[in-house]
Formats: C-alpha cells, structure tokens, sequence
C-alpha cells in the first residue's frame, strides 16, 4: 500500500508546477502582489478545477485500506481515508481518487491549502532538515537561532500588547500551560510577591497533591458548551459534550452560562444584550461566591466545538472588565478561531479591548502551539516551574514562520474577510430560499468562520460528501464552515451550488 | 545572528561524507554489518575527535546571543545555547565552538547522533516533506499509508504482547491518555460491559466534573519520587520535587513508597527484598484501602528524574502479580528508559514479567510518544472518547522509524549492552580510587543508564563542563549519564578521564 501511495504522491508532486525547480519558484514568487485576483491565478493553477466524486465513499479501494488499518488504528471517528500526495489547494482526495472541495481542513487546521508550494520549500531548507532530526530540549538547550526563529514566526504575529509567548505542543496543553501561569501567579499574589519564598508547609503539601495551607482552591472558570481540551486539566474545563467527559476524574472548577443569544445578532440586539447581562452577571457572581476561587476565566471568540456559538464585542468587552475589577486573568483560547479565518488575524481584535486579554492561546492553524503573555508577573517566579522537555517543537515553528509569509505575502486575512462577507451573502440568499434548512446563520463579519443549524445535520454532512464537499459539524446540530485561507469567491460558489443539493435531496 | 548560524550549519553539513551525494549514501550503507566496530569508524568519521572548550560557557558569542534571546524566551533554565548545526555525532557545540562530549542528550532524548546522515536523508524525504506540511486530524482523515507507517516504524518495536497504539505528542500527554484509557476501562466494567449505556445521571453529572452517581471515586496510583510529567493529570502522578508542584491544583491520588534499596543491588540483596516487600505491601494496601480506588498503577522502570532509583525485576514481577490480583492496571512509563538506552530496547525487558504491562508510554529518544496496549477492552467502547485533533504527528512518527531503522542496522540495543558495561566497570574503579565522589553507582547491567551521587552535584556538572562534557543530574544528588546509542567505548574513555580531573578538581 505505501508504494502505491507514493506513486501517487509522485504524480501529485509532478503535477505541481512550482516544484519543478528552485528557479521556477523564484520566478513564480516574484510575480505575487497582494492582490486577490493574483492569487486566485496561482492557487488555481495548481488545484483541480472542482470536486469530481468516482465512487461512493469510501470507495473499494479505501474500503480494504480501512479494513486493513483498523487492525493496527482505532478507524470508528474516521471520516476519510486521505490521499495526501494528491490533496492540493482546497482540495482532499482519497485513495479512490475522489476530490472533494474541503471546508473542514482537518478539524481548522490547514491554512495555506494542501502541498503549498511554499510550505513545501520551507519544509525541504536545511534549516527545517536540522530542526526535524536535532530536537532540544528548548529550556535547557535552545538553539541558537530560536530568538530570531521566534521573532519572525510566532511573535510577529502575537497579539496586540502580548509580546511573549511560551510554546507547547497542542492546544490541550497550550491551555494547561496557561492555567498553571495563572495559579501559580495568583498565589504569588496572595503571598505577598514574587521574592517571598515558599514555606516548607507548602513544599510538604505539595508533594502530598494537596492545595498549600492557608489558601483556599483555586480554580478555572469556564462557560457552558466550551470546548478547552482533552487532558484532565483542560478537560474540567470543557463543557461540550458527555462522550468527552465521561468517566474521566475532573476538577471542581465553576461553570457560567454562555450567553443565549439569538441570530442574526444585530435583529436581536436587545434580547441578546440582556442575555449577556445576566452572564456578565453570573461570571461576577461566581468570581466573588465559588467555593474554589477563579484565578482566571477562559473563554473562546466563538464556542466552535461546542456548536459555533457568538456573543457581542461588547459582551467580552464586559467580560475584560469584569475580570479586571476583581484581578482575575482573562484567558481567550483562540485555538480554533486564531491565525486570519475570521477576517482578523485573531478573533479578539473584534472585540476593541481597552486593555488585552492576559493570555491568547493557539494552535491549529499555527501548525504549532503555545500561549502569549504581555505582563511580566506572567512568568513564574522561579525557573523550571513551566517547564518540560520539549516545550514545544522548534520544526513546527518553523513552519508556522512559512505559513505566516504566505498569508502576509498573498493578504489572507483580509482575503478571507472578503470572501466571508461573499459567501454569507450567498448563504443568506439559500436561508430565505429554503427556511428550516439553515436555521439561525452566523458569522456575519467574521470572515469565513460561519455556521448555521439544520434539523438532519449528520445526514446533510454525507449528503454534501457525495455532491464533492467535505463539511464538518459541531455542536448539537450545526454544520460548521472552517475553510482554509485560501478559499476564494469561486470555492464559495461551487459550495453554494452542492449546499442547494444537498438540501434539494434532502427534502 | 540567523546568517551566522546558517554559515555554521552549511560548515558542518559539508563536513559530513555522507551528504555529498546520494550514491556515496549507498556506498556508505551497503557497507554496514551489525558490527560495533564497523559503527565505530563509521560514527568516528563525521564526529569530531574529542572535546575541545575553547572559551567559558557561555563565551562571549553565547552571552551576546543569550542575552538577545532573554528579551523574547525564559533563559533562566537555559544550560547551554546550542548551535545544531555544527553538533555532530555525541558532540554538542556552542556558538563559540565549544565541543562538549554530551552525555545528557536533550534529557535522554537524542538516540542515534545529532545530525545523524541516515535521519537527515529521512527528514529529507519526500514522504517527511509530505507528513509535515499537510498535517491530518489523524482520527478522522488518516493518511492513506498511515497503518504501513506504524507498521514499519512504531509497532514494528511495540512491547510483547502489546499490539496497539495510541499516539500522542509527549511524555505528559501520553501518560495522560492512558489514564484517561484507564478510567474508562474500570468504569466499563463497574458498569458491568462495553455494551452497557451511559445513564442520564452519569452524562449530567460528567457534565458539572462530577463523578458518575453511584460509583466511589477512582484513581491512579503513583510512587513517590516518581516522575510521569507536568501536565494537571500526569502532575498529580509526579512526586519528584515540589518546584514542579507548587501552587498546581492535583487529584487526590494515592502514593506508595518506592522500594528503598541499598546500591550496588547484588550486595544488599537482602534487606533490598525485604524494602520491596514492604513497598508491594504498601500498594496493596493503598489498592484496598485508598478513599478514591486506584484502577491503574503507573511505574518508571528507573525512577530517573527522582534519581536514579532502582528496583529489582522481582519487585516488578510482584507488582505485576498485586495488580493482576486486583484487577488494577499497570502501565509501565518507558519515556526516558525506552528505546535502548538500557541495554534492551524497553527497560521492563529486564523483567522477565509472566504477563505484560497492560499499557507502555514512550516519547523522548522515539521523538514521538503515545502508548502501547493488547488487551481490546482497553480500546473504549465508543468513538471520540479517546481523541483530539491531532493525535501525534505522522512526521514525527516517520522520525522514529528513521531512528528504528538505524538501531536495526548498527545493532545499536546490543551495543550499548555492551558499551555500558565496560562504563560501569570503569566508574566501579574509579569508585573505589577516590571514595566518597561516585556513591551508590547503580544501573549494573542496564546499558549505560548509569547514576551516582556527589555531593557537590552542581559543582561537578559545572566543572565536567570547563573540561568538555556535558552531563545531566536528577534528584538531590544525582549525576545521570545518558548518553546516547552510538556512544562507544572510546567515548567511554573520554568520560573517564574527565570524571577523573573533575573530582581532582575538587578535592
């Protein structure tokens, strides 16, 4: 199987007219400017010209590789078997050579489009060859151009007023890293600064798993239907589902109501902003009651997981006021919605903050994964209390760093706000045209990061998948859209078209 | 600063034979017999021919640079700014062209040689090229030879009787997924079957962190000194210092005692199997007695970052035996003791267990990490219980069948058998030539996982530094050698001589 794989990956690479030779590529880059138009030339150039569904799916041949693979890989959450070396662009393909226009990108993690030339070139420099194969230890042994790799990947990018970042491995632990900065900063607070040195009460009790004397627990406040994470840590902090949940120890840490609103927003100004009232009021009230005292709150831009729920600007303006009238950190986990797909590079800039979020974590998109601060306290006291082996994994930043000259390179963000804006015009257009089939619409503004609800969400999702569109879902009952980057007017247009029979099918 | 390095790494790229051309690589190869003594002038002619300290450390080059670095990254941890590209082999360099010996490897995590010829050909592959850049959500859209890859590479070394995996990114996450596969497990069978529905009371309640109604809490049962990571979960299993603990909230797990033993551990036979009993009596009855009932009990083969702390195979054989007896699990932690290092290729090969760990954790010196199982039960019965978005990362798990490969070829495991050997036996001399600098050398027998205690510990690594070796230490007192599998003989040498003019030094 694998060298049938690799012919394919062969006629894929061939097919690729950047990769012929280094000059080649130095030719094609010169000719980009920002412009749209530009860049809807070349990525086309390298992408098929739409979906083309040979089989049912999976086809015969990815039916036996599935079987084949279930002997050795849990396959019940597989979705499709991938063609990697065929996928280009906007486009997934599988082993029977079905492909089909992606607005799932890997759970929102593809942002360039697949075999990116650029990322491909990236990824074949000697400096991508050493970091893969010599992985340090970055606290102990950082390389000795990790300031600079730092500089023009991962912070050139760090949000507004965060000018540190500490990287991890995923989103999980990008949050978890997180929270243990907030606990260990809170109680710094509570002992009286960061020169006070620890008792040999709170070094016993530790080592027994319980809190310090003479402080209460602490804890993470976290919103209803959010989704942080799949370790203990950021698990008890994800509210999305039972199946993520069950049977897995938590910790006793508060949950709010996330608000209740009803879209579109601006039809529902009034009732949404006494929806948001009340959690604004909840969020105090736990803040001040819980028995284990919030040290921080962490919240996502749009609740994606948990089924692409919004709330107003003025709703985490409220929300970073709240937080700082009581000292407690705001932490907003853009994981999924961070790196351009909501028109903004991340999904807070939306919001018109007076002062910044104290952390932003991400990962997806970024390829890796990590946290940013601006407030020095943020850094714990003493070393090797944040602190692991890799602490990230300098390959992947590096990519991050390519990933990152593309979007500036070819404009993504503002791209994507542009199309967005096309297709949720489209989209509004379907809504009325067939109502109950996408059912409270959302995203408005917000780039290509749009979803709406339909009643027979998992049969909509299969149904698109046999038009050549591959949808994810989130939530209850929500079809989520999570383009790529890349995604332009005339993606939008065949998605159009397969959502119209999809919903024609299903009627 | 990026430009210098760069220069540097093109330096030492040419210095390497084997990157000149493709078919000298196959010249190269075909060369190759499981002979050590082959391995040793192939390995000898692309490293450096021993140390050389040319300035302090950091010189003035790597103050500047750290300096710079400090602005953007926590340097307060840092050991030694590393230039990776001029590393080669067992050596590690400087930005000022020191060339240390390294016996810490990236905490234990560099198996066949910084810049190693047959990884850099891997890294540049087009399959590397491929897994890197069109990362997949692994649960949902495997590639296509994904069952090949683990085929060939993480399962081709997966443990006796253990034919699964589950891949992860790291030694905490991995640790914390086969907890998560723990507890899932023993509810299942409270529940009486995998075919058992959740009740409404068990989603509500997994819902607000509580534990299901009607069950008593469970738990993971640790050793104390123990490290499993630094993660909420694998934290509240690690009891090694309390710097890693403080102010982090943890699960009210219970602790047994490590066997207390007596080094070097034939001559205290009897009064170690007496600390063993005592310490098999402890998890008994902690597994009996314990408010939140241990379902599983994690265990490193060698305690490492507590110290070095060593049991015998009989106190393992016993373990196995108590949890067998209790229907508790046990999952053996081999991420620093896997993969080699200690003369097989998992440390609990020294066992001679009658049954297997029901779950094995690996990272490091794989550069990927995860868990191995057998037993399907520990499969959970439904899907996306166990899952995240990424689940690993196929480029790194195309890494370590790189490195699988090129322990297959040198016979790197029977080598550092051997290697290790001749080190303890030289430290067992130099033991008895100056009392009181190498006590409780300990790890007879096990590669060259080898530890004593000094008790000026920091001084010594400071001073093995100035005369150009980089070792490691763990615990209180702890000198760690953890070199990687292409260290030979005469590296072994050079490592005595400089463990030699150290405690001279500091008589």
């Amino acid at each position: 199987m694998a060298s049938r794989t690799l012919q394919g990956g062969t006629r894929a690479l061939q097919r690729l007219p950047l990769l012929s030779s280094s000059s080649t590529t130095a030719r094609v880059r010169r000719s980009f400017t920002s412009s749209t138009r530009v860049m809807s030339s070349f990525y086309q150039s390298w992408e098929p010209k739409g979906p083309s569904v040979k089989t049912e799916i999976p086809g015969p041949k990815a039916k036996q590789a599935i079987s084949e693979l279930n002997q050795v890989f849990d396959t019940r959450s597989l979705n499709m078997l991938t063609d990697y070396y065929s996928s280009s662009g906007n486009y997934i393909v599988d082993p029977d050579g079905n492909t089909l226009l992606d607005v799932y990108a890997q759970i929102a993690s593809i942002p360039v489009g697949y075999n990116n030339p650029h990322l491909i070139e990236a990824a074949r420099s000697e400096q991508m060859v050493n970091a893969l194969i010599n992985r340090p230890a970055l606290g102990n042994f950082p390389p000795a151009d990790w300031a600079s790799v730092l500089e023009a990947g991962i912070l050139k990018v760090a949000p507004k007023g965060l000018n540190q970042v500490f990287t991890a491995m995923a989103g999980s632990d990008a949050n978890e890293t997180a929270y243990k900065a907030a606990f260990m900063w809170k109680r710094q607070q509570e002992r009286g600064g960061a020169n006070v040195e620890f008792t040999a009460e709170e070094m016993e009790s530790a080592m027994k798993n319980e809190l310090s004397p003479g402080s209460k627990p602490l804890s993470i406040l976290s919103f209803k239907t959010a989704f942080h994470g799949r370790l203990f840590g950021s698990l008890s902090t994800t509210r999305s589902k039972p199946i993520h949940k069950l049977d897995i120890p938590a910790f006793d840490w508060p949950q709010a109501t996330f608000p209740q609103v009803k879209y579109p927003l601006d039809q529902h100004a009034k009732e949404n902003a006494e929806a948001e009232r009340k959690a604004l009021e909840e969020v105090e009230h736990l803040i001040l009651n819980y028995h284990a005292r919030p040290c921080a709150v962490v919240i996502e831009p749009i609740q994606s997981e948990g089924g692409d729920n919004h709330a107003s600007p003025a709703f985490f303006r409220g929300l970073r006021e709240v937080t700082k009238k009581h000292d407690v950190l705001l932490i907003v986990d853009e994981v999924q919605t961070g790196v351009g797909a909501t028109g903004k590079f991340w999904a807070h800039e939306h919001w018109d903050l007076p002062t910044p979020p104290d952390m932003v974590t991400f990962s997806k998109k970024a390829q890796t994964a990590g946290y940013y601060f601006g407030n020095p306290e943020l850094r714990p006291n003493k070393p090797y209390r944040q602190f692991n082996t890799w602490m990230g994994d300098p390959a992947r930043a590096l990519l991050f760093k390519a990933i990152i000259e593309e979007i500036e390179r070819l404009d993504l963000v503002r791209h994507t706000a542009k199309v967005g804006d096309y297709l949720y015009g489209k989209l509004e257009a379907l809504s009325k045209k067939y109502p109950g089939h996408f059912d409270n619409l959302r995203g408005k503004g917000m780039g290509t990061f749009i979803a709406f609800d339909n009643p027979k969400r998992d049969q909509f999702l299969a149904e698109a998948k046999k038009f050549g569109v591959n949808i994810g879902g989130s939530g209850q009952s929500a079809v989520r859209l999570r383009p790529m980057l890349i995604f332009e007017q005339s993606h939008a247009d065949i998605l159009i078209d397969v959502l119209e029979k999809v919903v024609k099918s299903l009627s």
